[in-house]
């Protein structure tokens, strides 16, 4: 297999160190084309060392060029080009935002792709080929459609925003400004919602509602979030959903919470802000979850959690009586040994007494 | 961030009174363009009750238009426009059908579109951009394709079927007619078989059965359905998906079955009628669940299951035994400090009977 | 329901010996369109038998033609065509693998596709109607692309690969030769990393590392594996994934290692080699799992794992001790009876020894 190596930028320690406002020690025309984990460094890459306790590897780096704190005293030599700025994390943050920018960076309509006429875009489009918005839909500014991605009809995209290759939206859905929306994910698809019939099989209820998204939301890959039967499901600005989730129909997801990959939740539950949710954890419909809720992974929630509460395991329990009653959990052949062996001795000691 | 009104229909009390054949009290005037529960009621939106626990709020709702029973005697005085019909849930029920049906009626072949020469479609096709029809494959009549939808070679399609944007239809796929298949559902992707060689590496089994959904089947947003090793994995009438389920190779599930999202089912598994599975259920290969099985959220099954049983838990037991069994499974720390208690007093029982 | 046949191949049974170097028995000119297991056998289908347990099967199976060893003697009378070869389970695999390759025979780039000019892209280049290859990526020889694939900029794919229709591949992705990526998979999406600020919201962690895939995987279908944040997620030679797995940021899966459906790996664990998953385990980030590792399906995996072990459970634990475990958590309510029986006794004995 050919290995190529990645290539994210092109620059000289002497460039970077003028767009960072610091000052090069060492080989100041040494290029960088990526950037690594100082213990992980490889030549050609742009590393930084801001906690103390990773001072160590500074000496035995393979990084071309290493950011560091302009107070950085070494201990020893080195074989590295430095850069001292005020403060080489946040400066290495600001580096990693202006490259994920620039890669970012797209715009104009490929062809062939598809635009109703009945529906509005913005400034600076990016539309990828075979890419489809539909009738009556208004599409922000600064906003990217990856190629193959839908946008059904009547949907509201607000500014900024990025679509990921294939993610589906359907029609009516709102989503709000600097959300990204990955590859794959499905935003409004029907509700799960039938009523029995008498002889076993099921009828539809139409799902009538839609999704609003606001704004600063990211969803994950492969993603689905149903629509309302009636009204909306509504996922709040700030949240965070990784991968292959599940949002049921009706639900609320409060402000900036965060969920991680393949988590469940059934209809019309509510959840807070500011909740951390681990992966696979699963949550059953017409619940409600308070704000600052943490679930550990894996959880199953059957009932409503109060605000501040920490919950793991399935039923769900406070953390600290989770931790406990899995460690008797793991020592439950044991416990079971002692009881029958408690079980024997008051045998014999019940037959010596009567006897 | 902008959030617009959403309308899914725009109409006066009086015409939507005619449509119902029922009788308008209030202002046949007032228009509604969409639908609310009168307990969340919105202005500009149509309720309805059928159910005297929720009278109370017909007092308070913000609803324009609220469908009664014929024989409803207001207690207070009321502020919204009545509509009396003969069953008002029923008559609700039916506008919300005619409403979707109304929202999904699309017809014609957006262009670019690709349709294989050797493929036939019938009447009143929708074909979306960027979708696709493979070689053979037969398409039925009124069948909804939308944008980015892929149907390979040699597949056939039943009448009134709707395949949403970018759901993918693998080759030699059958489905039925009345089938809903949401956008990014997998149908026919390869079976997961694999046979050991003895350097540790696999080689592929070909997969070379399909898929043969039945008719009425609903398949949610991003579930897969794998196909046949040989003969076909069959997926039978009136079943119901929800989103991210994977049904793997050679299974086969019965009439009416339902399945709550991220529900696996390994490869070869019979599954019966009108089957209930919550969400995140995991069921092994190669077993038999009859007929009427229930299966609580997040339980795992490892053993074939007799028809008419309510399972939970992992390992899988009868809903009583699991219920008493998680009561006494979060208390199993104070278990432990009960039996640690009866050893300490044996032993001083023992010792003061032997002292 | 109109339920078609489905041919996958149209030979003679004199044609199939003729290639499989064997001798027909019966009926040379009858037709086969397909496979069938022996006990499952129907018209116009062929079979094989090699074990004898399936022996019976053969007096009474209904396929038209069965695949034997030379030295198979039938102990009744046979109503179908024998082909006799010298190892009837290795010639019936390579038949299968003949009919396989031939069904999946495509060439040609259909249009409308895209293929940005900077892009490369080798011989025997199937390319299906809007798929994309996109800036300055690499495509090796005798790649098949489905319908509405992505290929984003800088991906480099091997020979022999296939991508089945509207599978995602992010930026800078590298994918390896003869491997199979399955519909609607998502290669490269953004790890989810987000540094908390003091409102309670979050910062994005710019995302940018890429996806390695070596050789001969194998990816499920609407499966996500999300690009590092910086380096390389790695996917290595011979692993095969199935259907809605989730491999997260930074994530190494070692050689060889096969894992069944809705598995999520959270992010930089690193797998060993030729691990075996079941179906919905989750395994916790940061931590590592050495070679030859077994985990049964539903495990929750919090702590890293030596070579070698076999673990089951939630948390994972041996797995003797993980049967001997859930055969008494099932009693639980038992053992409680139990101990407050004990307790009951005990006291008895005590008042009367004290009495």
């Amino acid at each position: 297999m050919h290995r190529a190596k990645k290539i994210i930028m092109d620059f000289k320690a002497q460039n970077i160190a003028d767009f960072l406002q610091g000052t090069v020690e060492g080989d100041a025309n040494v290029s960088v084309n990526n950037v690594s984990k100082i213990e992980d460094g490889k030549p050609g890459t742009l590393s930084f060392l801001a906690n103390p306790k990773y001072e160590k590897f500074i000496y035995e780096t393979k990084s071309s060029v290493v950011l560091v704190n302009k107070d950085f005293h070494p201990e020893k030599e080195l074989n590295v080009t430095l850069i001292r700025v005020d403060d080489a994390y946040q400066a290495f943050a600001s580096l990693l935002d202006l490259v994920d920018q620039f890669q970012k960076q797209k715009s104009g309509v490929e062809q062939p792709s598809f635009i109703d006429e009945s529906a509005s875009t913005g400034k600076d489009l990016y539309l990828g080929a075979f890419a489809y918005i539909g009738m009556s839909s208004k599409v922000g500014d600064n906003v990217k459609i990856y190629p193959q991605a839908f946008v059904g009809s009547n949907v509201i995209i607000g500014d900024n925003t990025i679509i990921f290759a294939g993610a589906k939206i359907y029609d009516n859905s709102i989503i709000g400004s600097n959300c990204i929306i990955h590859a794959g994910a499905v935003i409004g698809s029907d509700g799960f919602g039938f009523a029995p019939k008498e002889d076993g099989s099921y009828r539809k209820i139409p799902q009538l509602g839609n999704v609003v998204i606001e704004d600063d939301v990211e969803i994950g890959a492969n993603t689905t979030i149903d629509c309302a039967t009636m009204g909306s499901t509504i996922i709040k600005k700030g949240v965070k959903l990784d991968n292959l989730i599940q949002i049921a129909h009706n639900c609320e997801v409060g402000e900036n919470t965060v969920m991680a990959a393949l988590v469940g939740i059934a209809g019309s539950t509510k959840v807070g802000k500011n909740n951390m949710y681990g992966g696979q954890v699963g949550i059953s419909g017409h619940i409600t979850i308070g704000d600052n809720v943490k679930i550990g992974p894996m959880t199953g929630v059957s009932n409503s959690i109060k605000s501040d509460k920490t919950v793991l395991g399935t039923p769900a329990m406070d953390i600290d009586q989770a931790l406990k009653t899995y460690v008797v959990f793991r020592r439950l052949p044991q416990m079971r040994e002692q009881l029958n062996e408690l079980k024997k001795e008051l045998k014999e000691l019940k037959s010596k007494q009567e006897g």
